[in-house]
This record gives structure tokens, sequence and C-alpha cells, in this order.
């Protein structure tokens, strides 16, 4: 793993690589991913099936929509152990997302003005989960929690197929959500067909849930046509930690994230260089044992990156700079800390939090924002799938209280209609 | 102004075009949109000036900067009663948006678990202020007190000028503002470099901000790299009125929405037709009293629609499937078809309600989603301008009783450093 100071002199460059670790160049796949999208509009399921055959490759015999059965009976199919765990990780998640839950609220002021903000679901969601080799059934479980919670009444689900066969712990994680709308596709199609409608997906308004570089793209380019949760990139973690943190434990904290995808990021920012030299040892030591050495191996090589900082400041300034989607924070206080954290995704505070835990049941969703867009992207959340009105509910006395200021503003930016609509109410006796 | 009846055979057809009002083309314009902010990537400052002079017709020859003197001097040349009207709006609009703005909070659950959810707000937000024959300062407080009341300290604006000069009452609400950055750049100019940033204009996190095709574009296509409001198009604006409500003033209300712009849209449903009618031949009498006539009329007789139901049902029905911006409700009781309204940017109860004031200061914002899209955006707001961080703090009793779950879910996923990671802190006496 690459070991930068801050103290080194091309330290500023290289770290300012790490920073814009998130610029993805879409352009070389958009023209692909446009021709999808206007196919699936033009076409539907026709241009759905030929799709499939292309891009999942698996011929399309019976239908594209799994059933309920088909989810039941991959749910009975499992052992005790993983049913209980489904289940606590559905109990925890739910629990956490009510929490987001925003009210609708009224409000009245001396003028006789009510005011208020109203807030309503989405009338219909459509979550997308990969397959294939980044089958996540937590996925499923996060990004339909807080659709489920925000009253979402219509949930469709599109997932790719591998040879027309879904992943059997997805399915069964249909069953404990109830999802009732779910079909086998994947990638840019799926997103095409749940922006726009086929005879077989209904349109939907919001699209959430991760994705490959087509997956993004699609999600960019029917941007505004629906609504959609964020563009994300490969996954990353960030560790601050010191000699207060076992260094064993952070070198498989780090290869957790490692492990996903050759091009996900670990990153560790110490102010301790005997520390952060003992985590680059156990990380060594450690990527033999793993099933998924190759690809850990090759992320930690060419994505990683520990920092040695002067002091704490400095680490967390550097790791504010980052914005990293995974924050563990691992030192003597970890609390102590939190308030000066300004970018992050989700914050793991203190030695018994590896992301492991979030990623799956701690209760906060695990799709997070990437590459530094945590400056501005938020964790998908219940707000992701509601949106609000304004309310506004005006007397007499309001008009004749504030009419006066209102037609001086529409009469200094010209427009006679606003300032006769309020005029004729404000002259009514 | 068109008048549909629900009975008439081909009202689904006409009604469906109503519903897909807001499909907008940005395929012909996206290469030139692309092209401006390629270039304003590539080169900066240099291409911005070039691009000034093409785009906004007036030749740099001093600094793009607005200076904090030209701004409270503009606000000195104001009327004492536009001077109060402004102060009047800000406090109004301070008010309602203080109401907005979330808490960061954190629990802890029976496991030993701490969770939470920090909020804080972006560190640099760009708006994006139109000018010329739209220059409306008003936009300029919708758009800048959500992000001052979230607490944002880095604050840009970018409108164009007309020959180097900026509208007046826009300078003044800039003073009122305490604007410290605003730069005279317009268009897709001003969002490619507030978003990438340049020389001059420093890059930001958020974009917000109404404005044209070019405008709505260029925000798309730096989506991802920033974060955005929402992409809108023309204003528009539905009632649902009848008999309790005074035909005039409904007239004048449909107006004050057409007389913004050709392409907005003004319509009325009832399920009275004898008022309906009434309606209508208000706004022919009194289209000629205005001095917007031609773009009302236009607005009206091309994009309006009166639209006669059977009931009350219906007209609520309809009034959801077109998800206006603005919904006026002026019946016998507002407040009761209130919980039905499912879908709308806003929304103005009562005989005592015209638009206009909620374009000024009522409080709630006019940055309003358009086009159907109300289905899914929300008004602009100080969630806007904020983002969240999960927080997740464990200890070891934590661990021990969840452990067992998240290791089974790993291992079924088949992330070995993932359950490892928990292993060694669940194996730890």
């Amino acid at each position: 793993m690459k070991i930068l100071r801050s103290t080194d002199a091309n330290f500023k460059e290289e770290f300012a690589r790490l920073v814009r670790r998130g610029e993805t160049d879409m352009r070389s796949v958009t023209p692909v991913v446009s021709g999808i999208i206007e196919e699936i509009r033009a076409r539907g399921d026709e241009a759905l099936v030929e799709q499939i055959e292309k891009f999942d490759r698996w011929r399309v015999q019976g239908d594209l929509a799994i059933t309920q059965e088909q989810m039941s009976r991959a749910y009975e199919g499992l052992t005790a152990e993983l049913k209980n765990a489904l289940q606590i990780a559905y109990e925890r998640i739910y629990a956490y997302h009510e929490k987001q839950l925003e009210r609708s609220w009224f409000s009245f002021d001396p003028s006789g003005a009510m005011l208020g903000q109203q807030i309503t679901p989405v009338d219909r969601a459509g979550l997308y989960i990969p397959g294939g080799k980044a089958a996540y059934p937590s996925s499923l479980l996060m990004n339909a929690i807080p659709a489920i919670v925000a009253g979402v009444e219509d949930i469709s689900v599109c997932t790719p197929a591998v040879g027309d066969v879904v992943n059997e712990l997805l399915l069964a994680a249909m069953h404990v959500l109830g999802i009732k709308k779910a079909y086998k596709v994947g990638g840019a199609s799926a997103i095409a067909a749940m922006a726009y409608g086929t005879r077989t997906i209904g349109k939907v308004d919001v699209i959430t849930g991760p994705g490959n570089i087509f997956v993004a793209t699609a999600k960019k380019l029917v941007f505004g046509d629906v609504n959609i949760d964020m563009i994300a990139g490969p996954s990353e973690v960030g560790i601050i930690a010191n000699a207060a943190a076992n260094p064993r434990n952070i070198a498989v904290d780090l290869l957790s994230q490692a492990e996903h995808d050759e091009i996900a990021s670990s990153f560790l920012i110490s102010d301790d260089e005997k520390f952060a030299l003992a985590v680059a040892e156990h990380i060594e030591r450690e990527l033999p044992t793993l099933a998924r050495e190759p690809i850990a191996r090759a992320s930690v090589q060419n994505k990683g990156a520990i920092i040695i900082a002067r002091d704490m400041n400095e680490c967390v300034e550097l790791m504010n700079e980052l914005a990293v989607e995974h924050l563990e924070i691992a030192t003597e206080n970890a609390y102590e800390l939190l308030p000066r954290i300004r970018h992050a995704g989700a914050i793991f505070l203190g030695h018994y939090t590896p992301e492991a835990m979030g990623d799956y049941l701690a209760g906060p969703n695990h799709t997070l924002p990437t590459g530094g867009s945590a400056r501005f992207f938020s964790p998908l959340g219940v707000y992701n799938f509601i949106k609000r009105s304004s309310i506004i509910a005006l007397n007499k006395c309001a008009i004749d209280e504030l009419g006066g200021a209102c037609m001086a503003l529409a009469d200094a930016e010209g427009l006679g209609a606003h300032k006769k609509s309020v005029q004729i109410r404000f002259e009514e006796k």
C-alpha cells in the first residue's frame, strides 16, 4: 500500500489526485446508454427483451416478472440462521429510518397567514439492485426500507438475472420485504424501463440504487424525467486511527472495503507513523488469508493509501478534503472529533464499529455518496421517497397588511397582472 | 382560452397532452452546452470572457465581480416603499425557512449502539439568477435565504448583465442579503464556472436557481460533480374553483401566471360550467388592460386550458395528474380538499391567496417544481443546502449481540474480510 507523508515535497500533488478520485468520464459510455434508453422509449418490451439477450446474456422465454411464489420458496430454503439475520437487519434498518420520517407542519403567523409544508410519499419508486458478482441482498433491504417507511405504495425492483437465475438470498429478501413487483432485467435497460415505462414494467417517479458506470450514466440521463437518489461510483473507506486502536483490526477494516472491487479505495490517515506502518504490515499478512485476495490486493495497491499527518488536526482536515463515503474514527476519543467532521457519508466511531456492521444491520443506510460527493449528497434515506408541498392560506387581514409591499415588488418587476391579483382583493371592502 | 369537458370524446387525448407538457428535449442544445462547459473547464476565465461577449453580448473590460459598494449604492437609491417591501419579504421568507431547519439527532438503542444523523451545511453554494427581461430580484431572495438559514458560509451569485449593467433592484436585494460574491455572467457559462471553478469564480458544491433551456441543460450536465436543486421549465398555475369564488379574481390569477412567459401554462379546473365560462369571459376582458398583453395572450391561447369536470372528485383527480407548480384552491372549503392533493409545488388556499403573494413575500419559496415534476421534486428549501452523515458507534456488547447475524450475512454475500472485521472483535475477550 502506498505510504504518503504530509511533509513530503510532492504531497500536495499526490493528495490532490486522491481528492479527485471521483472524477468519472461518462462521455465514452453516453452514446451507448442514450441508444439503450431511446430504444426502450420507442419500442418498450420488445427492445427490453433484445437488450436482456444482448447485455444480460440469457434468452428470455417466459416472463420477466419474478413471482411471489419464487420469493417465498427462496425464503423457505434459507437456514434458520440466515432467516434470523435477515429479520434482525430488517427490524434495525426499519427502526433507524423511521426516525427520518418528517411530519407535515402548519403554522399561523400574526398577519393572519397560515403557512405550512405538506409531506407526501411519491406514488411509485423503482429500485435497482445489481446482480452477478456484486449481488448484494443487503442492498435491497437498504433501498426498499426507506421507501416502505416513506409510505410508497407502488415499489418495483429490477435486478439482472444470470442465465435466467436470480440470487436466492436476494429473492428471500424480497419475500421478507413483501415486494410485489420485481423484474429480471439489469443495467441501463432497467433504468430506462422504470423511467419511461413499458407494457411489463410500470413508469416510476423515483429511481434509486447502486450500479456500474452504465447504470450511473442512465440514471443521470433520465434525471429530471424522474428523480434519482445520487450518482455513485466505486465504494471507499477512510480511517483516522492511531495507537489507541488495534492495527490488525484497522488493517482488516481497510481490506473489507478493498475486497469489494479492484477500483474501491481504502485510506488510512494517522498522526502516528509507527502505528501506520504496523497497519501496512498487517495488510500484507492478512491479504493471503482472503478468499477475494486478488481483488483486495489490486485495490490496496492501486487505489489505497496510508497517509502520515503531522497531528490530529491535519488528519481531520485531510479527511474533510477527501469527503469519503465511509469514515471510521478509531482514536482515543472518537466523539471529540465528530463535530469537526464536515463531509462523510457515514461515520463509524470507536474501536467496535467496523464498517461491515453498518453495511448489514447497524441500522443506517449503506447506500452512501462516493468519490467526494459527500460534500453535497446524503445517504439514501426516507427523504429520497417523499416530496414537499408548500401551503399558503391568507385571509383579508393578511392581504390588507402585506398587500402593499407585495404590489410594490410586483410593480418593480414589471408584472402588472401579479399586482392586480393582489390589488382587487386589497381594494375589496 | 381552450375549453375542455371531461365528457368530450377526445378528452383523454387532449388531457394527456397537458400532462405531458413538461417533456423537454434537451438533445438539440446539449452539444452547444457541452461545448461551453468543456471550454470553461479547459481555459477558465479566458473562455468565460469570450462567452460573455458572445452570449451576454457585452464587452468585458473591467472586473466580472460586482462590488459591495455597487450593491449598497443601489439599495440607497430605492424608494422607502421598496426598501420596506424588501425588508418585509426578507423577514417573512427567513421565518418560514427557519422552520425547515433540521437538527442532528443521536439515539441509543438497547443493543448498546448509538445511532444518529449529523446535519451539516454545504461549504459553498452557487445561486443562478436570470437577468434581462426576466430579472426577478425576488428570485435572489428565494434562493439566498434558504442557503443563509442552512448556514452556508460561502455563497456566490451569478447573473447576466445587459450591456455591463445589472438590474438595480437585484443589486439592492444583494445588499439586503449581505451577498459578498456576485459575478456578471449568465447562462450555461455561469453554471459551468460555478461547477468547476475559474480563477475569478470559485467552485461550489450546490447550484440552484431558475433559467432557460441552456441553464437547465447545463445544470443537468454538471449534476453529480455538484448537486443541483431541480431541473425546471416554464412556470404554471392550476386553479380549482367554482361559484364560491369571484370569477374576475380567478381570471386575473390565471393571467398573472400567463404574463410571465408565452410558454407559461394556466389551467382552471371547475365542476361548474357557468362559473368556468364566466372566468373565460373575464380573461378576455382583462387581457387588453395588461402591460404584458401580448405575452399573456399567447400564453393563454396556446398553453392555457379551462377544464369542466363532472364533480369535485374529478377536479382533484385531474389536478393530481397535472401535478402543477402552483395550485390555487378557491372553493367553498378549500381545507377539505387539501389532504387529497398528492402532487403540487405550492398550494394556495381560499379566496385571499393569489399566487402573487407567494411569489414575493408570503414566506414559502417560489422556486418550485414545474411540468409535472411535483410528482417527485420539492420546492427549493433549506434541505437543498445541507447534507446528512449517518453516525454509528457500537460497543463490545453490541458486537456480541449483533455480530453473529452480521457475519451470517457477510458470509452469504461471500465477503470474507467483512466477516473477519466483525469476527476479530466478536472473539475478543
